[in-house]
């Protein structure tokens, strides 16, 4: 018997290719496509053609009755902010698990909000429930969890990358950290704006929200590390997806080459989506793309004095869907590769 | 009469870009198109089918005996570094004037040659001689120069950066500056490489030559900042034209917005090639790409006590044969943006 | 003294290419920029961040009165049908003379409206006045017009590519002519939707509204083909610029490889922006972009009854900007290739 | 037990897609890389940095001895021509069954070889019993065949898409068939020049080989159309994967649009990776990219007497990969889409 789930917000690409995931996957069913849009009734496949023959389901609205008696387990929210913050208690209610796509219940201090996401968070009983869903860090408070708040595609990138260096106490403290992040246009979502407009973004690139991005309080937290020596600079690439994050750090000793590479091996050993390149290898954005892997490389500078560290995921997968699966599998207690290859 | 100049190297991008803007100088008649490799007697339209019914000219060797008799001014060498080197001397003997495009005359110490550039440099004395063609910070060398440096296109896009702030004094001594760019593919010039097809480029996005490419000695020389705390960083963009610096600098104080866009403006107010965004503006490719333009932004962080410095060039026009005939202009007392419009 | 002109409708593609190719011309002053929308009074380079430091003109709307002051002697209009249908008789009114972007004056037959454009046209005798400024057939009733129907960027490259043929009488009459266009993305214009945001473009290649274009009525009535046997369907290129399109036909006879080189080499020869290219060559976009020629090639099959006609222009230079201004350079007696080198 | 199968040829494109494809299929084991080239013994890891931590095979030559120990069943030839011609003999003598991607099987003709493909085909008996491996026309063939010729990428996306027509008799007999395609850069495999590199293509689009390509025969043996009376002009697009074809063709009599979709729908009813349109829908690369599904959708013309057919495919998949799986899942009695979702 699979497990038997729904979707909230299927119009975008996220949508689109956790149900591509979904379709693959041997121990889970999805049963219903929900849209919080005025999409009405519509079939998946007229939204998004390359379900075409492959998913037949019809949106309905997420609080339609037929919900209740569609055997639901969990349901994922690929909703905006406040759409996740409104939902999450309603289906709660109802025994359902959640993982959500937005940075709704990402976030541990309610009081963070206003300033970050412009608007008050009036749960924050269900932010200290939360679990931020991390697997190769959180793997087993996921197991357990009602409720996961799925990372940031630019989080995911960059806590993976230096979060072994900072628990391993090799930072300098209080030294800066720089990140400078390169997003493919998915990342951005399916919204309509002039300024990702095709003719636009071909051939263009620019940073945008320097030093002001959302995800920044997100990485702080985290990372454990000072909001006010952390810079985070993401800029828009001229492709579809994936991101490359280079980040620039200051240890706080002279670190060799083989310290670095057995530091992050052993971190990593047994999670398999990290991959651990080492040696004069970087990661590129097309050997992670339609994978769940994330890729981590280094140079060391300064004799050993600082490094910069290299990541590379695929936001739609790493960073959104295909993370999404990972922790459904960890709160089902399934392979946590399932559906992922 | 118009100057009459010679190129050789005429089969690149830079090259084409060269004899683009050549064609609309109303100062300047291009008569002689060499090559240096066997591509012997060879219509330029061949070789470039942009230039059909553009450019009449017929390559030839550069040590062909017909040079004497064209009544040559200047000479722009598009050529590899190891051709420069020896090609040089070869005009000068003969009085001619030279802009350079490789880095075989932008190092001031022939003792950085063999480990940046893999060869000995036997002509310290044109070394010495030898101007950096930055037009915005040199020059009245450059009127009077016989052999102009053309600078690299990554260096271009971060001295003009930060040059200003650290002749002001503002960075904190022996801090950290890191550079990290994002260039197009045709800064990689039009050598046949497997790394370089289409299909391994399109789609993706990489760093390469990290904190080990030969431009970081030219920004250190031309900085003046020790090459112990300067990180460069260039990564491999999925389009054609044009550079990205993102650059993060320490101050020695707090800087505040005003002074930030002062010191800019006045540093280059004369300086029509340079425009400062100011405000929350940020560069970006489209609007440099296809002008001679470098356009420069920032954002302060931590109070003033931080800032990201944004550069964008066209990598073709002012980071190779736009800026080569800017420093034409100057040598020849034109109007410094003559066919640069 | 330069010819002072104006532009309506400066915040697209098309505008701002006009703007680029003005300010290079020797022989004509840009004075005026106005937009028909709601944008107020804006700096041009507000809306361009390419024309900073290079435009300083403020938008204004067409009906204010400082227009009278201003000495103008020309008006290009870059502006949508209807709104060049209703500025067109205002300015003409006031002893100007117009180019016209828009397919407001394009057909001869103010029946056609309704059907391609959707509207009623009310004003025939302008249709009757109006010449189509294609510079390569029509240069004598360009040079005494006073509003030319600017070309649409299609029309442009099929009716070069064939109407050699055809006027020579060497297509079977009464056969199909099959054109299969592509087009880059600024063709669209630079309106906001869904299905030209990047990530819909991307990667990805469709054909659009085949066989129902409204450039096919205008492609007939140019060539004197039947529209009934003439099929135009075209496609939507991940690319910014250029059109190629391939035209399949049917001869009447057998034609010899030599017949054709010499037929289209005759026709064009004193046109320098049609490139006849013979021989085994075919055209490209690469080698046309940012130029105003349109190139030439052809296949001849089956012996010779059938022939493969390949076009390549860009569609904002020769497709519209650039040959606005050979239309203009001719109404003012002008070189023909003033300021399009 | 899963069964076992091996790949000669893993350093392309296809064969990166066929291993990714494999490590996700339920029924099949891959035990051994080969490669006919110099690259020795090589972790296929190193040559395709996707499949770090996917694919633990090292390569060896398709000459050496371990291949009889390991239990092949099958052996997929992602070889060129050549090398494929003098490959499948001996794997056939050694009991393996063999699907082979190259051109070297697929024309029944021996005579054809020499002009097409530049050789002599010395194998006319392995020509005969080749089978053409599309799916969805030769189903009961490929399940008891020994050598699949799998299709080309052109011929797959141009012959589902026509065949129906040609079968129920509708096309003009003696009419001319034109095919408008256009394809990814891949499709052009691997291969290190000059007119695949990436600045040579981004940004650019044209024709290549027209009239004169070698998958041309190919099509015309399976459409069984005349070769006088066919054209094929292949273009090559700025993007990664992806063919679309655009095919113009003539009708016996008028055709309504409920024959034209009942007669496309009664012929796939039962084959799950041609997806029907219909209607006003139509195929585009973004829906097949990815998937092994061909597209198919049309305009009537002329009152139905032409149409435009549309017809799309990923050419690493459909046009290559995927559909080898596919024959090998009929090959071996499985469900046709194991693997294949």
């Amino acid at each position: 018997m699979k497990i038997r789930v729904g979707i909230v917000g299927i119009s975008g690409y996220a949508g689109l290719e956790l149900i591509g995931l979904m379709m693959r996957h041997p121990a889970l069913e999805l049963v219903a496509a929900m849209d919080a849009r005025e999409i009405g009734e519509k079939p998946v496949q007229e939204i998004h053609p390359r379900l075409r023959g492959i998913c037949d389901l019809v949106t309905f609205p997420p609080d339609d009755k037929r919900l209740g008696s569609l055997g639901l387990d969990t349901v994922f929210l690929c909703t905006p902010d406040k759409v996740s913050l409104e939902l999450a208690p309603h289906f709660l209610s109802q025994g359902l698990r959640i993982v959500d796509f937005s940075g709704a219940f990402r976030l541990k201090e309610a009081a963070s909000y206003p300033s970050w996401y412009g608007f008050q968070h009036g749960n924050p009983g269900l932010l200290r429930e939360a679990v931020y869903g991390l697997p190769e860090w959180n793997a087993e408070e996921i197991a357990g969890a009602r409720l996961i708040a799925n990372p940031g595609c630019y989080p995911t990138s960059v806590v993976l990358a230096i979060l072994p260096l900072i628990r391993a106490g090799m930072l300098e403290p209080g030294s800066d950290v720089f990140c400078d992040s390169k997003s493919g246009v998915t990342g951005a979502g399916r919204g309509v704006k002039q300024e990702l407009m095709f003719s636009e973004v071909m051939e263009n690139f620019r940073a945008y929200s320097p030093v002001s991005h959302r995800h920044a309080p997100e990485m702080c937290q985290e990372l454990g590390w000072d909001p006010d020596r952390f810079t985070f600079v993401p800029h828009l690439l001229p492709l579809n997806r994936g991101i490359l994050s280079t980040i620039y750090v200051l240890f706080r000793r002279t670190v060799s080459p083989a310290e670095m590479e057995s530091e992050y091996r052993e971190r990593y050993s047994r999670h398999p989506f990290v991959r651990i390149l080492g040696g004069s290898r970087l990661p590129e954005l097309r050997a992670v793309n339609y994978t769940n892997c994330c890729d981590i490389g280094w140079r060391l500078t300064q004799g050993g004095r600082r490094a910069v560290i290299f990541s590379a995921i695929d936001n739609l997968v790493k960073g959104a869907s295909g993370q999404a699966i990972q922790n459904f599998n960890l709160m089902h207690a399934l392979e946590e590769s399932a559906g992922l290859l």
